[in-house]
């Protein structure tokens, strides 16, 4: 597997709950601004890549929480491309906390490529550019 | 000043923080649910008018909170149309608690009208078939 | 398995993204708003539940992507207690547009109970009362 | 007035709409950042502030909207300290593309001081303490 890119970002008081701890649904949040820049480092950014009409929609998504995440503090979020096939890319995700490496989630997402000008939106396979760029 | 619709909502476990209470940035999505509900009660759908490339982006918007909402209490939003202007429709709104009335936020928006197919989006006279929907 | 327990709402305008269709972190809120609902007919109030001290924090949660939900568009959530242990209990989920029954996701969450006063919050086991009424 | 702060942040994906731009709502959410960013390097961490048992719930809020911001983008959030009284405190923002320049949104936000430990939050008097880090 591909060394994983590294993205840090502080969890908003917005996204916090009254568990007061950051709420599970912006783990995908996360993941997916991990997913954001790793695509960027490799040189296929996505907003890029939706300009050119080609679209990244996610038809699976698991997170694993492990240790909640706290307002205010500096998560490292770890991405990867675990799976690459012809019509579709899987990524990897660890989330750790930045103080002290303490594992908060894991996670995973697959995702589906499509033509965006396409009222369906069937997978259709991915440009090989795109393929060469995110091959692990 | 026209009748104000009702709207009725309850608050998300995900839209409150650490305070206990729903997080301030959830009122404006509150507000665009009763003027959403309120459009169509009209006759003029927002979804709808989208889809014929028409769009009402919010130019200006104010809340004042007066007292918080929890998780899982129902809400009333009462959503006005407050002025009609040429290229412009500004609409008002009280969010009160179900179980008591008690007011819990009052709020303002104001919308440009637009064409979704500009690339400047301009603001340009609304439709005179929505200006006469929306007249309060 | 337990019936079902289904629960309505409408995808809101901020719920969407720039691909047109809701955005896939707004279904684990969706998730959740159709647990709340599940959990109060069954007599087990969430909201009462963290006000007596317990708390359900969700440790794993899985959803697949079928088909895009729009704005505006009435959803169904179906609910069901799919596992129930000593000290966590499992839920699954499937979401359809009401206007036709088609099947737009499925999903499950894994939440372990808590004490809400614990610092570390390890899982303990479930009030007996609670296991009851959430026996499938 | 005080020198704004600064705060850097990138759109995410989830935050944007269907009309392809960042969701009004998360103005709010960016105006957060900015003051948690600001209240941090005065010397009076948020964060900490509530763990000291101190709560700075907010009471209004205003934007003003005045270019759209899209996907990726990188914002600059400036934020001041625009008004301090014995109960309360008010922050300005300015929010522009990190890219040109180009002002985007405009808004303030007034924040009651209260004790998070009482049930009523009644504003209450800022603590002296703050008062001197936050004067601008």
């Amino acid at each position: 597997m591909s060394e994983a890119d590294e993205h840090r970002l502080r969890v908003r008081y917005g996204e916090t709950d009254q568990m007061g701890v950051a709420h599970h649904a912006n783990y995908l949040l996360y993941m997916e601004d991990g997913r954001t820049r790793l695509m960027a480092r490799l040189g296929c950014s996505y907003a890029e890549l939706e300009r050119r009409g080609w679209g990244l929609p996610v038809r699976k998504a698991e997170v694993r929480y492990r240790s909640p995440a706290r307002y205010d503090e500096e998560l490292v979020v770890r991405t990867r491309v675990s799976r690459l096939r012809a019509a579709s890319v899987a990524f990897e995700y660890e989330i750790v906390r930045a103080e002290d490496g303490l594992l908060l989630a894991t996670g995973s997402t697959e995702l589906a490529c499509v033509r965006l000008d396409s009222a369906e939106r069937r997978p259709v396979h991915l440009p090989e550019e795109i393929r060469t760029l995110l091959t692990p």
